[in-house]
């Protein structure tokens, strides 16, 4: 049976973590709101005759299961698709990094609507200039920092994040440092120059062929400044 | 063996959820920082052997084991001490539950640190209050809303969010209703007047013996403006 996978149609935003691990897995999915309308995904969002309500998207539906959050869905899908691994510390570790992970959205998201979402940029760009300074002088590096020491501290060795097979948080990373070389270019560039694993399984996600394939493809939405990783050269330095 | 529990010692924060559900479970828990100072925690935080470092507090420790971010460790606990049901359906629905609190806590947090957490309170006001509007106006009913709806359509019954019995999710409820109605209290009571099942809900779990217990002894931190939940006036309306 597919996979319904709801989330806004034009943007990668928090869906495209969504995807990549139904991508790497060979999952049989449809990106719903993308192949039928944004009102096909509104209509089960809005419908009031479920018991477990998303409360935003992403969300995806696997026969009569429908589940919402992010880490979560990523949670359930690692399990079943083998992006996680089977023993059950390991792969609540798995999950921390991606909770970890949906701290560090958050944060980017913030740097450019740091007084409301409702408000376009151009109204809090002064604003959007202070937290986005904060963003890449305190919580850039402490985040890819930690990612690097996870990385070098992995037993296992220094490809991966958790054990010696790829995970979802894995493919997590990679998206996370697409989006920070896209929205903050120098910043991440200095960065990263201090985190050489965090470059290299980067890099090594980006050449999986599964991976690589999806990129190539129109299903990959390219970046842009209605997304949460967006290139305002103001907010980059 | 008992847990020991890492995290600020001065304030309620993101570690109050865990030690709620330590509290209702009647677990025999260490508040490390504030039993043995916050050096211990900082030691554990920054030890360079930890192969699964935690990102920040709080972290939870329990023989060997060491695990962090709020709504993860959870998820540990109720399965261990009946605080989150046995079928992995619904105990997952309990964790999205909780991962909901998490980004509602975030969205308060920022009320009062839009551009950064390093600038005082008082070096941000002008943009806390533009936040804190963006947030009473918009967010706190979309949010209580929603539970309101997980509560009402709950098929188990409106008594909590998750089947028949109490979850750490409900503790988790309760605990922002009082962090609301501390740092908001105008907004939150026109909120929660729309919220009949959220108020029932925090009302029967502030009578639960150990929570009421644990609430009037000096284990319970008071709310501050050291805390997420900070009571600024101006910033409530």
């Amino acid at each position: 049976m597919a996979y319904e996978l709801y989330y806004w149609p034009t943007i990668q935003g928090r869906g495209e973590f969504v995807r990549l691990a139904l991508e790497e897995a060979g999952a049989d999915y449809t990106d719903v709101a993308r192949e039928r309308g944004v009102d096909a995904m509104l209509s089960l969002w809005d419908a009031q005759d479920t018991s477990r309500p998303p409360f935003a998207p992403p969300f995806l539906k696997h026969g009569t299961k429908l589940i919402g959050q992010t880490a979560a869905i990523l949670h359930c899908l690692g399990t079943k698709h083998g992006l996680a691994p089977k023993e059950e510390g390991a792969r609540l570790w798995t999950h921390q990094l991606q909770l970890t992970i949906a701290d560090l959205v958050n944060e980017v998201h913030d740097t450019h609507h740091p007084l409301s979402a409702e408000l376009y940029y151009e109204e809090q760009k002064r604003e959007a200039a202070l937290r986005a300074k904060h963003f890449r002088e305190s919580r850039l590096l402490k985040f890819l920092g930690w990612f690097e020491q996870v990385l070098e501290r992995n037993p296992r060795g220094r490809s991966h994040l958790v054990g010696a097979r790829l995970t979802y948080a894995d493919l997590s990373l990679f998206q996370v440092v697409e989006g920070l070389r896209y929205a903050f270019p120098m910043a991440t560039e200095r960065a990263t120059a201090r985190c050489p694993c965090v470059v290299a399984l980067n890099a090594a996600v980006a050449q999986r062929p599964r991976v690589a394939s999806y990129l190539a493809s129109p299903r990959r939405i390219p970046f842009s400044e209605e997304d949460i990783f967006r290139s305002y050269p103001e907010l980059d330095g």
